[in-house]
């Protein structure tokens, strides 16, 4: 089977190094248009990277070779379908430059599968984790017939700093224990600022306990996520009330959160919830998807795990890492969760993602 | 004046040498004793700290010459008694062992100020905070009539991980605003395990979120803090219900907490909040105590602050430094606060105990 | 074919996983028989590392499974023949006892392939890289007969400092240009000193200029590799004389080391030098040995590599990684070059050495 | 005696901090006039700050209410010159920009004592280190004939990264041992790459073997300062040739030199050496300069010292620290020294030669 041709939006950037790195050896796609900025356009890709490129794996040859487009041009990649079915996303402009793009891209025919948070509130745009909401893909019809989009759409993923506890929450809520009350907070890795991001005279013998935004995204995404579809648009999910701290410590890689929650009148007990977890599986799992981790949520049983470095690339780095489930002394439970931010968290949830709208048949 | 001469026990390891360098120009007492384990007994000191002294701050000549005794050879400490008007404990052995050793001490007229945690949980010994229950010393009459201790007594301070939120939870307790529930996440420095301690390989690229008895205390020691003595013994308050999440971070010095705290019935504004905190004064401030700091509590406003290598030294390393006070979306506000954990959260803090005793008359 | 089963001597320690962990998919050899400390022995390994495996990589179940012998208790290996055809010694104990228990295993008919320093200067053991003195594992017969061993053998490698180093070193030599001096500052990283090794103490916002012993070792063990086996002995090179400065450095894999060099008479330029490199390959390379790399020598253009966590993979992590070759202004070249110290310089190196050894027909 | 007011270009960056925090309790200097980039312009100096500020020590309340100045604005210090009499140079913009803007200070009549390096290779311009070459502070009244200047001149300061072994270096070649050849290889902080400067990417689990242009500085500079002055201009001295390393650490403060030095036919003891470094004193020791440290050259002798964290700060972060004097293998003597970079090597440094130029009466 050939190839889908997909092109990278930001593809300079760390989450678009991070795309072209996991695409390397993908058995679906295969990276063929490449955009950033002015001041990339123009060049090689390998020459618009020199000095720049923070990743172990090296991009491949022919990707080295692809000649970089302005990610503003829209009428290039339209003229290079053959190149470029559809795009990954990973712009870094400002949030309504970044939406008005989005939507000339998907109004060109391609669909965009995003990072950004452009387009995270808007109405009917799906918020997708494929384990937890992959039916809210479903609203693609209806954004299309009410944008007059024949071939393109927007389907966007949340905030990277929410994917180590959604998915365990979301598992026990299938299970019938939802959870109400959640107090959480997250250790966050420096690569989630991208680069040259945070200066390392803030990481040195030091933590940063604030991230802009990050809080209010913490809270506010997993509703929509949760939420349902009416009349073509999403309504918000009520609970689980979420309370966030996000913190910034010196680690490259792997979100991790510290969880207290409260359930809903009724409460598993620790073998129900360790057992729940343990059995999870999402459609991801179900269709085998090429990116879907086996387990989507892997407990540890050592006490003192998991760790960002010994833990974030459990099951292909797309693995949520759960360790430490002990009794809340003012809630229910606590547990501490991890999942790798740059991959999981960004360019390997879009991928999954794409995956996901592949086999839907919006790709 | 003459100044009073102290001991130290556990001279060596990381507590001792804070204690050693924080009372280099100390106006009252003056470092006269010093005791550890037997490897290093009969060793001068410059001698048994050689390549294990951790401070930027040198010990002085004087302290270097002297010789090292065995802690667990009391009646060393009894003979010496012009050198030993009474000891901090700094003790790093077995919890019986230490309870043992330090009664010993107590029992043979010297009184014990501690650091180590072997005593914090027996009924008539006082767990002081010198800002929060400086009135708690006064069980020492009935702790030395029940034990028929003349001169001795033993008094302890808290664990390092509570010190950053207890005195302003405290403080606003005390202005009407008792808080009832605290979920509290702490990001904690590796000086708070000592010399060697955490491995740099748990530490590099990594984060722990384990740290061994480190929660219990977190949740229990306030509750003896905030309680009242009744019958010669401390009966435990019953609020406010705390859980906590200690995790270890790659700093040297100074804890943080994210804290999201839950009132009574009356709630406070923000407004008060920062005016209560930027108001009070504890005893320490009231009788000018040398090492008391002059504002037990600093906010700062920037949205980033308090980080542990920029905000632990403020008020001599003594204050609690806070930021990010805001409504919390579960409980009624969140916010951040650090303190200096060897300095604030053990030898300062045992040093500023000494200065209330020897004002309360008990040294 | 059926694989070789293998020992490994101190399988629970740091260079013990390593071994392990790069063994898991072993083309020709097969983890079978562990052994380690009394302290370890009769526990399955997967308790006996439990809260101590160090790499992100796990151990197989099958292995886990394995019950861990006491390392002193030779007989046990010896009887246990058929699932120890030959050990990879990672002991961590006193010179004088893994050099007199590495011979016992020798002649009990267990082949020994160390990581263990003890026996580096024995005269007739070799120090083998496997890219630069294959033919040094020809001293084997004579090895054997003086020690009246049949089947066993000792072959030992250099320090993992000097390894980011010998190789393009050699390979300059090979092509005509010795090196007559040689000045190195290395920057060393934890792992080298093995878990718990260098506390983070002494790795937060700080480097130790002190690693003991290694400098006298980066000095010296590449004048016998270089060197010649007269009369069933080595006989050392007279050249390149070396000045090591080893420093610690926060990183937990990967030597970088900062080289200048002096050759004699014969001056390369640096297209040459360049040239050579790009070519060299050496017998493991010849013969396509699974851990061998591609390329042993990689250069790498931007002028800022090569750096630990980015480059230290290359090759499978038995590459050396090379950088900013320049002219010195002292004596004739400068470059900066980086090896994996835990795969290339310890437990990677070792199992290319035994791969080298069996097609040599000694294992 | 009344202070005299002196003003601080680039008031807002790294450096700029540096000074003002210095600057706080000087006995001779106080800081009363500000000026940095036209984006700083017009505001009150803590507003300008405001979330920049790095240093633990805070400026004073009065410096946080002095209005910053457009840096490009000479007009502007000549007519405040009663809160200018002089000013610090930390720009930090275009070479040509900085060297233009430095001479129309100077032309206006104000002395500038420079950080930056754009005048450090002018011929009429000193390159001061105090206890090295204050004479060659008296190019001064020839610099002022040759440009028409009265009162105003430049004097500057070398780069950070020499300033842990020239000292040393000095003392030696002072007492008749003159260095011929140098190899060192520099680990240097971040914080000599100002605030953002190095990314934490770069940092965590990493090193950088490259500085832009550090390693020419490092070779060139410390031959101006060795040099003579020869019709008022200066002529280099010929000797020591220096070969620099130069790689970036994660440590805040602190640059580490790890030195090989050959010296010429006269070649002194280990005990002579440290006896040399043990008496060595400058001018500005022998006139108790207020910023001058008691001891310029400290040596320290634990095997594993200096270390950035632990010796930084020696001797008020003017010293220079030095250990591990061993014979070299290739040259003739080993060791590694320290000096603090934003201190000794930036603002400290200034201010000391701020203090010679007005003891010697050009301020």
């Amino acid at each position: 089977m050939a190839k889908i041709p997909v092109g990278i939006l930001g593809a300079t950037g760390m989450v678009g190094q991070n795309y072209i790195s996991l695409l390397n050896k993908h058995p679906w796609f295969e990276v063929r248009y490449l955009a950033a900025s002015p001041r990339s356009a123009g060049k090689k890709y390998r020459d618009a990277v020199a000095g720049r490129w923070q990743l172990a794996e090296d991009y491949t040859p022919a990707v080295g070779e692809i000649t970089v487009e302005d990610a503003n041009d829209v009428s290039k990649a339209a003229a290079k379908r053959g190149d470029c079915a559809f795009v990954f996303s990973a712009l870094d402009m400002g949030k309504d430059e970044t939406r008005t793009l989005e939507e000339a891209y998907a109004a060109a025919g391609i669909p965009v599968i995003s990072n950004a948070s452009a387009h995270r509130w808007t109405a009917d745009v799906p918020v997708l984790i494929a384990e937890i909401n992959p039916h809210h893909a479903d609203i693609i019809p209806a954004q299309r017939k009410a944008r007059g989009w024949d071939r393109g759409f927007i389907a966007v993923k949340p905030n990277c700093s929410i994917q180590s506890y959604m998915t365990p929450v979301y598992a026990l809520g299938k299970a019938g224990f939802p959870a109400e009350r959640i107090i959480v907070s997250t250790l966050q890795a420096v690569s989630g600022a991208g680069y040259p991001g945070v200066p390392s005279l803030d990481m040195i013998d030091n933590v940063v306990p604030y991230i802009g935004g990050e809080e209010e995204k913490s809270e506010m995404e997993p509703l929509k996520i949760f939420g349902t579809i009416e009349d073509g648009v999403f309504k918000n999910a009520a609970l689980p009330k979420i309370s966030a701290h996000c913190n910034r410590v010196p680690v490259t890689d792997g979100h991790l959160a510290c969880v207290s929650l409260e359930f809903g009148p009724k409460k598993p007990s620790p073998e129900e919830i360790r057992a729940i977890w343990e059995a999870f599986r999402g459609l991801p799992q179900e269709l085998d998807l090429p990116t879907a981790p086996e387990r989507p949520i892997i407990y540890r049983e050592e006490q003192n795990r998991p760790q960002p470095r010994k833990d974030r690339d459990a099951g292909k780095a797309m693995a949520v890492v759960i360790g430490r489930l002990r009794p809340c002394n003012v809630f229910d439970i606590r547990f501490t969760a991890l999942s790798h931010n740059t991959v999981r968290g960004a360019a390997g949830g879009g991928i999954l993602n794409a995956e996901l709208l592949k086999h839907k048949g919006y790709i």
